[in-house]
């Protein structure tokens, strides 16, 4: 970690996350040059606990967005309402983050429809600015505003992608799940199930992700692992647990799903 | 069932539900543990009523959505009314269930449009906020309120699915239509036919069950033949009663429709 | 018919309907049953009058509503208004037929939007709930409401149709045109034509019938025979009135026409 | 016509139309039994000229809708506006004709959308019923209102039909262009223009009309003919005045142009 | 010119319009006999220029609208806003030259919605009539209003065409570049240009024309050599105008725009 | 630079822009002469610094609209708001350039929806006006008003393309990124990395341009390789400076991440 880094003391309450690189000096130095940052990488990996761990040790506000299909530039900026016969223009969540400060952070950022790139481009230049057309307002982002996306690359489609033009304004890492041993660190420290059990939940996952693309649409996240070590702790038998947590979120497919107990059961042994 | 579900005494008025397998320890356990809950099943096979049986067995309000092709976030979580010249928030169904506590079903939420993630996504993280951008408000989930989905895997396609990132957030249990036994006496509990009859209705019910999917789009459900036996009790003949409540709902083509009366003639002989 | 629906006693002012199977029996059965009804059939065979008829026959008011691709939930439910600066909610007519009981038919259902399928399925539920969400009411359906809809099996296609988690929540009852006997006495009893002339333009019905699905979308409806016979009395010729009343209202295909023409000439002698 | 019409005493204003057949009677029986009436027919044939000379034949008003693919139920019926703080409803054209008697002619009905439907299913049914939900009001339609719709066959489309169950509605005219006699009739009294040229502008339609369908996608109507004589009667040149009324509006392609130049240079002589 | 159209003295301040054939009589007929007029082209030939030359030729104020995916029938009618608390009605611009007078002009009118034909309709009746049903208003047009409409032939799809029923409601004008010398003069008076540079321009834009349709979408038009000589006379280089004004505006594709700069210097020489 | 433009004195705070050809002339020959102007270039290639640049030394306000698939005419030029009962008329940004003067920047135009062709057929007329419908307006563009319009003609598709009428509107240039030098020297000025980092870069970047079209969607651009600068003088190592702010933005795939690396590391020697 560069010495430019110093000020930052990790506070009280900052969510747990373990770092599988350097992914927090990228995010530390995006933070103080004001470059806008992308996360890219799969459910469940950890994109989001991330930005809470950097948003705590950063000591400044998270606003979080989850994207969709319907999620239109106003969803962010704001809407007037009328309240007593008076228009009282509302914030939205980024707007909030730029006029307060902190961090707005834009999760699955494909999802949302065009017009937000009319947000995103004069905020992501160096000018760093959110012009509310709708108040008159041209807001400059304060030194301790950060903009941060993610989406998941492994179901993006041609009709959904960032185009180019908007990809380019910001730095981007890639997540990915985490390895075995930090993955079962936090299966017991998350549950409190024993190392045995976490590291069966961990070879069962790492069997099934090696299926992934093939058979399966997505591998089973390390929030699935949680689930089910959750239910194990909490006395329900390994055969359903695993059945709860594990298959029947990941497929509908009865072949697909017969074949992911088959393998539980001989990586269980 | 676990000692830690003790507490949990069955009140009056629970609607009658037989289990079928462990999903009564499931749904208490993501209860206690505050996991949301996901039940995949053919149409009438009973999810409903094991929701509304563990909401009154729990003794928390229930708070049920149908949702279809143009359910938006909105419709869950609420709107400004105008009233009096002042605009008045009135909470959706699902808001409801976050502030006063309860269990909040959306029925075949595979059907929702795709904002209604952006309310389910922060609700299944560890944190369950409900951010209403409208009011300005971040209402945290309490204790006694559960979310639970439900879709039909049968009739799902590739324009309508749960995205990954939506559906690992969530436990999951499948469900079919209850064995012959049980079945045989819920048509007699809830209809008062008799034992031979409502055997008959079940036997006819497996037949066409092992067609669906071949020249049945879905097979009979346990309440087609509580229709059924319904008809019969009122004094229908049978042969009204299976083409009104059966064969009729079933199907719209004649030759499947000639079918399923033969065969329906076979087994009752 | 059943000693149960002896208190029906028909009221005068009770539309003619000459049932042509136990429909009314079942019609009676579902109403008292407080099950919902499916009436599926060609366009004109009777659907709306036996409604009519059995609406008046047991005295309730009956609420018809024609569905099309834009009917939404709000249609059926109500809406609020502006009236002097203040919102007045303005019940729908299935919310009026809920409130203060009567019979709500929704011809040609698969037309309507999907939002519709909210408010039936909680009504066709055993808990028989009409939820209005913008004004916060949770109606209970009192026991002189009932639900019947109607579709036309001939022309639905793979977007239009009732799901199966919808259709088996109703009782089905299929109808088609009357018999000739019928036919010919409705033409007789509603336009005052003699028999012979009825006969005639049953028969060329009956002909045209047969064509339905190869040639034509769909056959002479008992209206349409109707009209003629209402152009006969009127002094139209018996050409023109064929012309204007069948042939045309049919086809806008010059061969088919002018086939239909020479059938008739045929039947004619 | 038949002595129950002997009462139409055709009034003065009554624009001048050349009957092609017995759709005088048609409509005159249409009117007094109170049945709705589709016309069927080409561009510029005399569907709208027809409907105008019957409404003032019966000294009625007339209410003319052309109908496109945006126009909705709300756009016959009527709407609330607001005005002075106060909603105030304001009738549509269909709704006024209901009210206050006339003839509604919806032009081109095939182009408008679904929802119209709703209106006009009430309103051809015995009852002749035009609910209007959003007043409350049920109105019934008076002795002095019709319906008239039309379309032409020749550009329909799959897509845009009306449907069988709605088509059965109606009593049905198909319309032509008039024989050359009456059409050169037309051209000298509503223009002036002296025999010989009306006559030889008959017969360059007669020819054009000969090649619609196949390299043209409509005929010339007579109202092409009749700017091409008015540009003649203003002292243009024959070959600029059939260019411009004739040719020019019929297609952009330059060897059918070429085609219909030639052709006409030919019948000119 | 005919007699009849004496009394129209050219007024002071008439843009120039170098007429091509007997487009103004033909207007003036139009004009004269109350007949709406469509004029065909390709972009930039001078459609725009010669309604306006003849408007104000005709001393009548000119309404122009350009017309697009989104314009609808209201975006000519006019519209009700809300002022003071009261809504008032505000004017478009057809409605605009309906009441006061003055020739409104829908520059590619295929491009408008379909709700468009509901005013185009009545109006180019003999009636002349706009109906404007928000206010309840039966406008007549006033014998100095006139509709004139335009589109380009070349870049019509399937989509988007006028129907039949439509364009035959209208007198047609085919438009084209004008020939070399006329083209060559407009240069030289508009932009100041000299006789030789501006003939070389001519010529340039007449090998391009050739590749119309081919290589190009669509040709150079008058306005784009106008562009061009207004930078040479800015004292841009010749290689840099014609690369501004006329390479880089017609292409975005290398080879293309290299055959046209090949082009170009050969014709220089 | 020709003498009619001596008037422009450039002002201090003018952007830095290193001109790579005549674009400045061109520029401020059709700000002098009137004419709007169309910008065409790969994303990042420095045209909105150009606009930024010339608008500083011409010494006018800049208007920039980041254009997207929902934005319509009214984003452009203005909306009414309720305001205290009263509705207020808010200029959107091309109006508050037509009426205060200023250089409105349309980027990526072609993405914008079609009414906005409403606004800009009448602004690059000769008359260069701007109607504003909603307010009755009709505001004349005063002389120091320009349209400027972007694109990036590498992923135009052919549903979004300007029509011809549109772009024939434009003087156009072509913009590429800077040559090695240059672009040498900007790294050097704005991130303060020294020349031989600078250099290494540039040739990376020209490395992958080679590649753009071909695996790539679009080519590394200048602000990216300013960001990997800024990264290395952060002390970030220069491995994961290029991935974070050139391989990631760049790509998903696995296999052209793993292909640009080898190309990076071969480059760096």
């Amino acid at each position: 970690m560069s010495s430019a880094l110093k000020e930052f003391t990790p506070k009280a309450d900052v969510p747990f996350y373990q770092a599988t690189g350097h992914e927090e000096q990228l995010f530390e130095t995006a933070w103080q040059r004001k470059l806008p940052l992308l996360l890219k990488g799969p459910t469940g990996c950890g994109k989001t606990r991330f930005v809470s761990h950097m948003a705590a040790k950063l000591g400044v506000p998270l606003y979080t967005v989850s994207c969709h299909d319907d999620l239109t530039a106003a969803d962010l900026t704001g809407r007037y309402l009328i309240k007593g016969g008076e228009t009282v223009w509302v914030d939205g969540p980024l707007t909030r983050a730029v006029r307060h400060g902190g961090i707005c952070y834009l999760d699955e950022v494909v999802e949302a429809r065009k017009d937000v790139t009319v947000v995103l481009h004069p905020l992501t230049d160096d000018r760093r600015l959110l012009p509310l057309d709708r108040t008159g307002e041209l807001l400059e982002a304060p030194d301790n505003f950060m903009l941060v996306v993610s989406y998941n690359p492994g179901y993006q489609n041609l009709l959904k992608q960032l185009k180019p033009s908007t990809r380019q304004r910001f730095l981007a890492a890639e997540f990915d799940f985490p390895d075995a041993r930090t993955e079962t660190d936090i299966l017991m420290r998350e549950t409190g199930i024993d190392h045995d059990a976490a590291e069966i939940l961990v070879r069962i996952a790492g069997a099934i992700r090696n299926l992934a693309g093939v058979d399966l649409e997505e591998a089973a996240s390390t929030r699935l692992l949680i689930y089910c070590a959750t239910l194990l702790k909490a006395g329900v038998s390994f055969d359903d647990a695993v059945k709860a947590a594990i298959v029947e979120p990941l497929s509908d497919d009865a072949d697909i799903k017969a074949g992911l107990h088959e393998a539980i059961g001989i990586i269980r042994g």
